[in-house]
């Protein structure tokens, strides 16, 4: 850490830092400058308690050099973490696309979309049982029930599933079911349902919060791992911007800077992201070109009668194109993905051939 | 509901929006202009469903007519709300001070604090049990221990107090000692706690979402009132912006905003909202200058020694100062509020007058 | 500066820096942490050129410890600069009030809201000739006519007056007629019109862009007083966020930082801070409470008529309403400022008592 | 346009409104919903102009329906403009790369990235003689002298330039040796900067300004389209969002929004969208994948030694194998661009084939 001092900081002032900088636990270097003394503390304190340093008259402000998050970060492991769901490998050479509706809705809408899903080319099936909603008037999700339809599609198309968890009390309930244990947006710095989620022995999806910086991000990961979970997946669904043009602005360079920054897999949601079909298509491809190791993306039977989020849903036919498509674009960047169509284009092409 | 269609939409497609908006309930009246036909739905639909018809060709966009929030409105109830809080009205003639450290860290800090917080001018105390951490090695809360401290201050000094909740398994628990139910800015969205707080006998303090517009709070505030409980008292603590000079950005607008459309009363908290004690003061004068009904402000004995927070924490001295101020301003605007100094300085005056 | 060496940077590497840095003029200083090399650079450069370190390999970030601005910066001028403008003086202890229509539409239109401002208690004039606006089919102002018009208003109500100008080449045109040069939000950073008003003999009102930072704005003033032109006031006139329930979002904490770094007075919009006449007077009474040097208020004779910004305007009545509240509030927070209605009731008072 | 009323708006309120709405040449249509009444206004009308009905007591809010910009809409000119530059097509199945250092600062300089640029695959260079820069104490570009350089790399090269005008002054001196214009983001709604480019005889390159929605940016368009100049290429830079981890936030999703609203070519600038040279490769690929029809790179021969924006500078290296990886990415998005040294790869093959 640095501090750095009012210009005119008085002596007084400036051993006053020092001396509550060494009372913690820090070593201090003080570097006298032309206009401002700054004083480098050296230590390992990743607390953030010593931010009452800025109560001392004279001080200006305070600069952290050691990144806040630990476990997380590519510094203490430098190869990118492989995480096993099923016989899906999420952060390998394979790019993951997870698929399915908002929502369940039935079990009838639920076990077409999966095989949808698995003929289009998704690899893991995702789908809401619990859902969160802006209003207490919408739609709440079917619950349990939900997770046993769930359940059921993997048992017939063999796809795991990933399924969101929004309160801490359902935690066992939503493990004994899913294979991936999804923490939202909204839920990302519910800190209490991160360590719960930290001590299921599922692997966890963590979406990055609507204002929330990577670092936060990490830090919210931190806490899954700090609990004991080191299979976390990140997931960029788009922030919060000025520009209300689309529901959110996809943060695509999220993808390299998690990349640098943490060992962690991270995939993205461009439904969340733009709200609007039409938008899902070149953003997940941008999102595959820029580094991303799996794609989260709405498909519904029939959007136009969706229970939620209709707008932003493929339809199956446009979940299969846009397949091939990130097939093509996966190979240019060197990631490997086939989606089926492209394996029947291509056996067909051999079988003319 | 209004439906914009696409320039060039033909009969065919607004026929089918007509369709299926008759099919949701919908009475329908399309008006064709020199470009574009929109199309007025008429019903009451607050459930966010009929988004699906996004989905059809030739549809545009929809622009929502009716307010997603009904029992929080002004529309529906005039009249601001008052939330009687021990001997404590919030929302009525007089501006309330909630005042106290971050954290509640011993008997003796919460016990000191309690004290100089109702001799600077104080009515209602606030500490925190249960802390939500951006960090996991941050400190947490001293949890139920807290609790039992801040009950004893209430014991001493009269002054009822407020307590964050961040678990829907600690509702009862928190319920059962305090007197405010907080939910801190991160849960503003967490809505299992937003229904369990809901449903619980305690006035509820709303905190703003780092992130939220002022129609996501009220629909928050929504869920809490849909629960049972219409005792919410809103607060404004700062959003985020592009600007990071202080931690947040203090948005003062929100206080009009919510007197326009909600009846629900609305303070401030200038301590989160800047994380940085030189600017409290201006912003709690201008605060109470917009019309807020009151302020929460972080009080310490000693900042520099704080476990949370200590960078925004007014010291004794420095609170009962403002709240002179804050005389001052609240007269000047019509609102009742006189601080203890204010007082012994008129009884001084008087007795030597 | 201090430069932050990425975790296990090499010797060689830092030494390349150290290399650097010193062929840049800068005396080097490193210390040696538990995970990182910091190295402090000791010297007085604010060119922003020493940015190309990043280039380095091993060099996560650098960190800048010297302000970039010096002319404006309150560090070499403790005194706040006050500033003359015919008799009325900015950021002296009297509150100082800038109103009047949004455009100039018209001789007639001009006198009457001229009269109508000064009876209401605004000191200075505010009038647009030269319009920037978002649309290319939208009213453009009556350039030159219209100075004349505010001329004119000047000589009949003794106000002197601010208008805006938007083009290099027009800066010694407007300046020969205007008390005041206004640079609009949208070229706070129009680097080449901020040197020409800085050449010009007439002080300069700089509001702040819709995106600024407070560093970036005062950057902006930098320009202007480099240019030799040290007559500038500051103005804050809302900021872009993701709320957009408003035009904009004021940032009244931006006054207390302002008067933090740096000597130029500063005073509020609140008209285009909000773009809604129902929210200017609790913004303008936060202005005041907050410690603005002044306000600037649009008022229109009959703002359902008006060219431009009708939805911002103040009518007459409630601009004269809105300043007996700002007299009070002034006088509440230790600011010189009564309104003519104020004074005309003090008087009737004072003749029946 | 769509008039709301508040709820229980007066039959004398809504006559009123639509009085005005008739005096203003629209045709009123009255819908009178559950709660409240809304009335539609037919009628095209551009100017903004009608936003004074907000200030009728009664109105809630308007919702205009018609785009506010014409010439540049998709929907007047459905096919895609494509923007003749001496031998190289914007808008057409070619992606084309802008390539060059920030500024130009020698003839040497100049020269050698320009033959590197070629070499590594650019078709048109780009270099700054004007330079809007932050402080009013850094570099501020070699201006003509600049402009002569420049047109001797073309001379030398072959490659048709880009460069910066920031001053309606410098217009008819830029464009007498520029190829394409380029208006700068902070200067994006400079208006008599679009007006006298508008005026020019060459295409102009049109940055989106840092918080310019993408109306906005398409209204900044529609300028110099409106003075009579329509070979205007779009550019996104990056945004400013909360996030602060990079200079900006490249919003990528802007490209097939653009594609969706406007006719006109639209190109991405990693550069400095990032401020990050690390960056620039992942958010270049996610920029072809999501249809830009080009990009915009900084590249310096000597990146550690730039007067400006060293720090998001590519070195030829990098540049070059940048292009190998566009190569790939445009091919499997159906984009023609084959980088040199694809070219020379793919000859060797064949060679040796």
């Amino acid at each position: 850490m640095i501090v750095v001092m009012q210009q005119g900081a008085s002596r007084t002032e400036i051993e006053e830092v020092e001396e509550l900088l060494r009372e913690m636990g820090f070593q201090t270097h003080p570097i006298y400058g032309v206009e401002r003394t700054v004083i480098g503390a050296i230590g390992d304190k990743r607390d953030g308690h010593y931010e009452v340093i800025l109560n001392i008259p004279g001080v200006e402000r305070i600069v952290p050099i050691l990144k806040p998050y630990k476990l997380v970060a590519r510094e203490v492991k430098p190869e990118t973490s492989v995480i096993h769901v099923g016989n899906v490998a999420v952060g390998g050479p394979g790019l993951v696309v997870m698929a399915g509706p908002c929502a369940v809705e039935s079990e009838l809408q639920l076990l077409t979309t999966a095989r949808l899903v698995k003929q289009g080319g998704g690899n893991i099936l995702r789908g809401g049982a619990f859902k969160p909603r802006t209003s207490p008037y919408s739609f709440q999700g079917l619950e349990e029930e939900g997770l046993k339809y769930l359940a059921q599609a993997r048992e017939v198309t063999g796809l795991p599933f990933v399924t969101e968890v929004v309160d801490t009390r359902d935690v066992e309930l939503v493990a004994r079911y899913a294979d991936i244990l999804q923490i939202g947006a909204r839920n990302m710095q519910n800190f209490r349902l991160l360590k719960e989620v930290g001590e299921a022995r599922r692997p966890v999806l963590l979406k990055r919060g609507l204002a929330a910086t990577v670092e936060e991000w990490l830090m919210a990961a931190e806490y899954v791992a700090a609990a004991g979970n080191r299979d976390v997946i990140l997931c960029e669904r788009g922030i919060r911007t000025y520009d209300n043009g689309l529901r959110n602005t996809l943060d695509v360079s999220a993808v390299p800077m998690v990349k640098e920054l943490s060992h962690l897999p991270v995939i993205v949601d461009p439904s969340h992201a733009t709200g609007n079909y039409r938008m899902v298509p070149p953003l997940a491809l941008a999102s595959v070109a820029a580094g991303a190791d799996g794609l989260m993306i709405e498909v519904h039977p029939e959007p136009a009668r969706a229970l939620c989020d209709g707008p932003q849903s493929l339809n199956p036919e446009r979940f299969a194109d846009l397949m091939v498509q990130v097939s093509r674009v996966a190979r240019a960047v060197g990631r490997a993905y086939r989606s089926p169509r492209m394996k029947v284009a291509k056996q067909g092409r051999g079988q003319t051939g």
